[in-house]
């Protein structure tokens, strides 16, 4: 079936672009040293990270335990949530997933501790448990120096628990448009986690992993000597966000390619100015600004509605018609794949595969 | 199972609060002699869609051809895709479903005329089609007067299709502040359809269904004389945006009650002035503005990342641990609705019932 065919709104994803986006990372981190271990919050499908890990990926990053299960469930061995988890329901199924496969998780609180370690127990497992460090987004995190030692302390106290490093992703920094100012932000985050480690080696405290980076900045981290996990996770798809950073010489960086869209129909022409898309808020996410239209100049997404997406067109006279379908880079790509049910993967114009988004909703 | 223990992120619905809301509008256009024919868009159930018929709704609206499937496998018997709908799969799935349950449709273009004959034809079913008049929003339809005139007539000599009167939906009113802005708005549709009927009435063409109207305008469209069919659908759910609009008096409009909230945990209390919810973009959507916290003064949620919700405490003193649990009120209930696939309906604080959102994701 020729792509073309594909009834819209639907999420393509041109997997020869895809293949090259993971290619790209994979040979970058190639003999470093570092270990990679891509985000699956991006793209939710262990079909992705069974890929991810044939080009060296160790496993997979996750934000939810739910989104753990589906990753284990479709045979990814080694899962790191990195995030914090909260409740007794999650406690108990994330050490019931640590019976099956490697597990790990972050930390920023006591509680968190204690309800892990208990769980933990309750399922004779050991899981290795990461202090979230605050590397300067201001979000999750411990302080740097005696307060992340102090929750190391209680981790390493924990009979069912090991205390397995530092999470240290800066989420801000990933979308700084210059490179100035990326790299003013990982050398603040370098700055932290080396205050940080001192603190922890006075006391004989190893931090065996030291996890971050992410798109934006993955080549800071991996240059830095001190991060040896990488978590980059949109570079499989990239966003039009993502497209926004620039490079040293001031334009787009453009090391990975744009492999994931919307695609969408023409549903209603009614003045020559304007053209109404399929493919509204339900269709993509919007938080980081509209989606650009791919192939026709002069033409701009300017507003969704529930189900509505409305075009502006600067040149009238431009041939655009009701049934045209057109594609879409969304603004967001995690948030946009969260809507929907399948990949489906095209190469050489032919629908090639469909790809369940198995972590769909699993947001608990 | 009290409410309080449902893990996080749930979509909670207070069904006292639901069953007001129904009521309330229900009571407002009983004996009108105008039709009720609420937005399923809004919450994608079958159930939801039953309990409105129940009191006294002809059916339901929807935007897309896979909710009106969804909505007539589950017992509805009369639909209206209040939208244009395009494309040879779509057209065909929906005079088929013509066989099944009453539909009707509209169009602002010859080619989806076309389409639906043809289709209709196939399944030898007639499909009553509405023209989509533009009332002001400029989004999807026809321009006033003679356009209208032409298209209705193309319907007209469609042999499987009657032309069943004029959408006239007016979406950017429903969210103007001011009743004065509002009014204005409506009136200025009530203009343009009585400006169309009198094209229409001079070719001898009737207008049998003059449908429209939201939640936020409702009772004008009611007393207009005009508008013989509403279409609201926010009123059973109630969100942060439409509880911005204002009465006459300059205080915000109270007539329904927000019944939908989304149910977060603290996942981090790393400084007195921040907290950190599990709640982010993958759980409520954010282009209607922020979720506002429910009953805890001076609190805000400031900023949604994929998997967080960043709170900002005025009082550094407020007790929120890491935990803690609360109510948010989405800012746009209906893409957050379609990020989950249960309302958990909750009375005198107990569980009492999961209600699928069968047409979640339901964007074909």
């Amino acid at each position: 079936m020729s792509w073309k065919e594909v009834d819209t709104p639907a999420l393509l994803l041109e997997l020869d672009a895809f293949d090259r986006n993971l290619k790209t990372l994979s040979d970058a981190v190639a003999g470093s040293g570092v270990i990679l271990r891509p985000h699956s919050k991006t793209h939710k499908s262990p079909i992705v990270a069974l890929r991810q890990m044939s080009l060296g990926a160790v496993g997979v990053c996750c934000q939810k335990v739910s989104e753990a299960e589906a990753m284990v469930n479709g045979g990814v061995p080694d899962v790191y949530v990195s995030n914090e988890v909260v409740g007794e329901s999650k406690w108990t199924r994330l050490a019931a997933l640590a019976t099956r496969a490697r597990i790990s998780v972050c930390v920023d609180d006591p509680l968190q501790v204690q309800g892990l370690n208990a769980a933990a127990k309750r399922f004779g497992v050991i899981l290795d448990v990461l202090v979230e460090l605050n590397v300067g987004a201001d979000r999750c995190g411990v302080e740097p120096g005696e307060p992340v030692l102090r929750l190391a302390e209680v981790v390493a106290a924990a009979p069912s628990l090991r205390f397995g490093g530092l999470q240290a992703y800066h989420g801000t920094a990933q979308h700084k448009r210059t490179p100035a100012e990326r790299r003013e932000a990982i050398q603040q985050a370098l700055a932290r986690i080396a205050e940080t480690r001192n603190t922890l080696d006075r006391r004989g405290i190893a931090c065996t992993r030291i996890t971050g980076a992410g798109t934006g900045t993955f080549r800071l981290e991996l240059a830095s000597g001190v991060y040896n996990e990488l978590q980059a996770g949109s570079y499989v798809f990239m966003d039009a966000d993502y497209a926004r950073n620039l490079d040293e010489t001031g334009q787009p960086v453009r090391e990975f390619e744009h492999s994931l869209f919307v695609y969408a129909t023409v549903m209603s022409r009614p003045v020559p100015q304007r053209a109404i898309l399929d493919a509204g808020l339900k269709a993509l996410s919007v938080d980081s600004g509209m989606p650009r239209v791919v192939g026709l100049d002069g033409v701009e997404y300017v507003r969704a509605a529930d189900e509505h997406g409305k075009l502006e067109l600067r040149d009238a006279s431009l041939r655009l018609a009701v049934g045209d379908k057109l594609r879409l880079i969304p603004g967001h790509c995690d948030p946009t794949v969260n809507l929907y049910d399948w990949f489906v993967g095209i190469r050489h114009g032919i629908v090639e595969s469909l790809w369940p988004i198995t972590a769909r909703g699993a947001v608990l």
